[in-house]
Formats: C-alpha cells, structure tokens, sequence
C-alpha cells in the first residue's frame, strides 16, 4: 500500500523502531576483520558476558558452558524442539513460528485455551488440566514472558504455580524471553527458570531489546546441570548446521552483554518510551469500547473486539481474519488475526504491534522534555507517534 | 599442542590463509547501521548479484528468484536434505557433514566407493551400479566439486555421464559448489547444472575462495523451475529457522558478487597461490612413496598410504584412524582419517589441509617476484610454508 502511495497504520510487524546504540555499530564495525570461523558454541568471551548478564539481571545460576550462540533465538528454538522429546505445549494465544516449528518436526502440538480477562496468561490449573490428558513421559512447553502477541508479563506467584505444575508433570519448558530486556518496570523480567531450573532453557538475544533484529544473534542456556545431555545435543546440531554465528557480531555482542552503563540505559530509555505508546494505544483503544489489557512489557497489545461481536457479525465479519482483512482494506491497518497464534478464528481479537513511529525521534523529544515519556505522550502523541494515534482514531470510527 | 608451546603442522582443517580482500571488509563496515530485517530469502540486489555472476562466470541459468540465501551453505544443505524426498547417495569420501546431517533427518545413506586411481571421483557407472540397487521414485545425490576431501575436479565428460545417469534415475543432486571459484586452472568450476538443471540445487558463499569462514554467508539456487517446489519449502523452512542472514553481511557480499575486477582477481590470486602449495606438497609426498593425486582445486590432498600398508600393521597401524593418531603423536601432524570421510577404515588414507601457512606474506612474496607462484614454491618453500614443507619432511623420514 505505500509504495502506492498510500497512507496506511502498520500494525502487523513487530519491529523495533529505534536504531541500535552507536556504540554496538562501532564494535561491529570495529570487528569485521575477525574473518576465522569461532568455536560452534560461540566466543568464549560472549558466552562469559552473558552469563555474566543474567547472573546479575535476572539472577540466574547461568554458566557460560551452559550457553550456545545461534543465528536468532528463533533457529536455536527450532533445534531446541529436535533434540527434546515429547509433545509441544503452547499457550493459545502464542507466538506464530512455534506451532509451524513443531510441526516440521512432526511432534504432536497441545494448545492450552488462555482467556482475555487473564490478560491471555496461561493459568498453573489450565496448563495442569491440560497436561491430564498427555500422556508421555515428558512434555515441552514454550512460554514467551513479556508476551507476544499478549503484551503480558507473568508475575512471580504465577510463575512459582506454573514451575510446580512443570517439575509434577516431568515438562521441560522453553522459555522465549527475548523481550526480557523490554519489561515496562524492571531492567529484567525473571522467568521459570528462578524457581525451577531443572526444567527450563531459556533463548534471548539482541533483537528486541538492542533493536537490532537484522543483525541475527540469540543465544540458547540450559539453566541447569541436569539439561546437560539436552545441550550437548544441542551442540551437536549446530556442528551440523550454522557451524558458528557471523564472528565480528560475536565481538559486537560481547559489548551488549558487557554491562556497560550506556547501554543499559539507552535499552531502558527505548523500552520505556515505547511503554508510553503502548499505555496510551490501549487507552484510546478501551475509549473505543474495546477490551484491551494495558500492555505490561514487550511490544505489543492484543486487543478482543467481542463486544463488538454482534454489529460485526451483522457487516459479515464473522472471524478475526474477516476483521484483520476489513481493518485493511477500509481502515489501512495492518494487524495479525487471533487465529495465527493458535485461538479459534471466532475469537475476535487482533495483535497490534504499535512500533509504527519514529522512535529515534521520540526519544529525542522525551530527552529534550526533561526525561519524561509521559510527559510528551500523550499530550504530543499526534506530533511524535502519528500513525498510532491515526490508527487509533479510524477504529474509534470504525467502532461508532 | 600449540598452547603448550609445541610446535606442529596443522592439516587438519580447512580454513583459508588468506585475508578477505579490503574492498569487501570496507563494504561490511560500512553497512553496520542496517539492522532491520531482511527478507528471508535474502537482499533482492545481493540475489540478482549472484544470479549474474554465475550466469556470467559458470553459465549457468541462474534466476534470483530461484536463489536463498543462508548463514552458510552447510544450513541450507541441511534444510535441503530436510525437504527433499528419499534416500541419500554420498560418493565415498566425501565431506564430513553431508552423512550425519542425513542422519540427523532420518535418511538412508547410501555410499558408492570410489578408487584411488581416479583421483577418488565417482564414475557415472559406479553410480548407475548403486542405483540398481536403490529402490525409491526419487534418490538425492550430493556432489561436490572441487571435492572435499579429494581436491579434484569432475571435468566435463564425467559431468556429462553423471547427469545422464542422474536423469535416467530421478536423481536430485544438491552440487555443492563452495570450492568452484578455487578450481586451479579456471576461475570457475562448472558443475552438473550445466547438463541436467531441472535435476540440480546448487549451493555455494563466501566461506572458501573469499577467505570468510566465520563470517558465514551462503546461498543455495534451484538451476531450473522445475525445482521450484523444493525451493518454496525451503524458503517455509527458512522463514521458521534463522528468518535472514546478517543484514550488514548481505550488503557486503553483493560487492562480493557484483563482478568486482579487483576482487575477482584477488580470489584469483589465492587459488593460484594455494595451487602451487598443493602441487609442491602433493609431489613431496610421491616422493615419499605415497600414492597421491594431484590437487585440481579448492584446499585438500587426499594421499593414500596403503603402498606402506606391511610396513605400517607391523607397527601396529591398522587403520586409517591409527594412522592419523601416530602422525600426531609422533609426528605433530593433525590430519582427518579416510573413515571420516564414509570410507572403509582399513583405507590408510588421510585428509590432508595444507593450509597451514601465512597466505598473505605468501601472496606478498608472490606479487614481488613477478606474480608467478612456481617462482616462489617450491624454490623458496621453507620460508614462505615452512610448516607445510616440516609436515612433508616427517612423513618422508617416517616412510624410510
């Protein structure tokens, strides 16, 4: 549509939109001449730095020999879920290339209901009612805490009933925590792997957080001893694949992981500027009779527009995709429907990933206001994130 | 060995010596504040850039719709054995990888063993022979040519052969071609694509002719539509693996592949220079007393020992493991046994990469005497590969 010329709102991809810290692009540059292939596993000093990180951050017992670097987190899940048996758990609504992953691997795929009014959070007692009907020795399951599509975060007395229900039904988890660095309250959001470390492998990276999706570096750890042979199969893998990630981003990504204090501040500074985008959109969102859950880290909301069910139905949109569809050709904006992350296609819910706006901009207008992001959005939201609010305005409309 | 402060020779694996050519480094640098994703397939003028430079180089009918680019073209042959159907064919030796990643998917391998006096390239007959006993609609093939471990080169009339073979028999042939731009005699190898392209997926990157291993970039092409089915699952299963390569890394390789006079002939330059290192290493060892061919392109020899094989069982050396294990014991020679390679271990053969000198003094000293490699090697060979030329020497005191 716009290279047509066209005006639209993309909502539909989950990019962040500010640019990565110029410090990472001269380490990068800096780096270019490392021409020799790196140990499979990855540098030995960013495997170091990492478990460094997240020693510090999230207060994970994390060991470097514990920690294989991949081209995105997102190959390193896909491996994850070759060398791991069992059937595949995943929280409907979840992420889009779960499911497809586990199905080119052929393993069976449980999805376990969540509803809006739990922010679409998997319950302890949902995931324990859907394990009674699997039978298998053990189980994977991938949780992504902050949440994609949800937004939502899952808190520690959640967590602490999930680890329970995980380490009763023998279940390893996966768990995806590449928006760890985008909590909108914390540097860090903790996940399973604080309360039950036997079961979980945690993957991350610099996509989201450092902004630089492009570039392709995740990592995968085992946050136990005991996943061990889980890991050592892992290694193997990846001998037989990528053989090692890009050896100059190594070096890059050492400095990301150097805890180094810019840095750190700047990934806060973009993840609470995007907070204020985030509160606002859904704010505007609820105003147009919506339910939509305040986004609680990560990138995006996921609102349901059930209430709406009726007068839909009565324009012929009968499914999420129907409204994804109608959003596009009469509103100009891009969302995905409910039915790419595994709801039935009944539920009307959309996920909107509100990165559409200039983002180096708005951190120069926060900066420039005293440091605020509520200071500027949402009284300038108009000036500094345009397509938002303008999306914002034509489903208020649209839902008149 | 060496971080005791031993000194050895190191043939046993296959890095180049040579530093990646300025201009391409420059170009990499330069395009570090590109961190938005890419299309999976790759950056559309880097896809166009190799389309041409093998049409042009290799004449081949490359289309860059038909061209993906990966984080190496070991991944994307392991994506590949993944979605084409039916059993492997590995020509025995051949390089370390192609049989666990079969194996890793499940495959059926089946090997067709190939003779020391035909430099250990299969023959079409050889070929048509294991077929026969092969019973599945569709077989896949993996060739690779300047080989690994072999250092040979198919020309034009076993090429030929093999196609008509691999026609007559529904054979997919993935071409491995990641040593074509280091052939001895030509600055492009052609491979089977010339002669059956409807039955070929060829695979090549920067890793070998351009020096950047660990920088890792690849593609694979289908050499006609008809292969077009298997490209598109490819591309499903590289949008739910590493969804782009390197952003930066894609806008430096199109100046890899945009024809770039100096560059070419750099790369030019290094396979020469590597071709008189091989000779002179390949003519030290007959002397010796070892069968070995001589090399026609990309890194490796491949002598065969068995002309020693009384006087090597008297000394307890079986096989060719035992063999490999004494060189570097008693010799501080590391070099890969035959078996690694698919052949029988009772084949006293080794993998030898004699990579293990300085290649830009050696480019250097070639380019002050005149640009003529056979000036330097083999009349200066102790300065300029001395460890290649100690490597030599022990195995030629050890034969006495």
């Amino acid at each position: 549509m716009r290279d047509e010329g066209r005006d639209m709102t993309h909502f539909g991809f989950g990019e962040s939109p500010f640019s990565v810290h110029p410090k990472l692009c001269d380490a990068f540059a800096g780096s270019v001449r490392h021409k020799s292939y790196l140990p499979g596993l990855g540098l030995p000093q960013l495997r170091e730095n990492i478990a460094a990180y997240y020693q510090k951050h999230a207060d994970y017992d994390f060991s470097a020999a514990r920690i294989a670097v991949g081209p995105g987190s997102k190959e390193l899940i896909y491996h994850l879920l070759y060398v791991l048996e069992g059937p595949v758990i995943l929280p409907a609504p979840s992420w889009v290339s779960y499911a497809p992953q586990a199905i080119l691997h052929g393993r069976a795929i449980h999805f376990v209901r969540t509803k809006r009014q739990d922010g679409y959070r998997m319950s302890a007692a949902a995931l324990a009612a859907a394990l009674a009907g699997i039978h298998a020795p053990q189980k994977i399951l991938i949780i992504n805490s902050p949440g994609n599509p949800t937004g939502q975060v899952y808190n520690r007395e959640e967590l602490k009933a999930l680890a329970a229900v995980c380490c009763k039904h023998n279940v390893i988890v996966i768990s995806d925590e590449i928006y760890a660095q985008t909590d909108f309250t914390a540097p860090m959001s903790p996940g399973l792997a604080a309360y039950c470390p036997q079961q979980v492998l945690i993957t991350a990276g610099l996509s989201k957080a450092y902004g630089a999706g492009g570039w392709r570096l995740g990592f995968a750890a085992a946050a136990h001893d005991s996943l061990l042979p889980v890991f050592n199969a892992l290694a193997v893998v990846i001998s037989e694949t990528f053989s090692c990630v890009c050896a100059p981003l190594q070096y890059a990504a050492c400095l990301a992981y150097s805890d180094d204090e810019e840095i750190k501040s700047h990934i806060r500074a973009c993840a609470t500027a995007h907070a204020a985008v985030v509160f606002h959109t859904a704010r505007r969102l609820r105003e147009c009779g919506l339910y939509c859950a305040d986004g609680q880290g990560g990138f995006y909301l996921f609102p349901n527009f059930d209430d709406f069910g009726e007068k839909l139905r009565a324009r012929g949109i009968m499914t999420a995709a129907d409204l994804a569809s109608v959003l596009l050709d009469e509103c100009a904006i891009a969302a995905l429907p409910a039915d790419d992350f595994g709801l039935p296609t009944q539920e009307l819910a959309l996920r909107f990933a509100p990165m559409d706006y200039d983002g180096d901009g708005l951190l120069h207008a926060i900066a420039k206001s005293g440091g605020d992001p509520a200071a500027v959005i949402p009284a300038h939201a108009a000036t500094f994130i345009p397509r938002v609010v303008a999306g914002c305005e034509t489903i208020k409309t649209m839902a008149r």
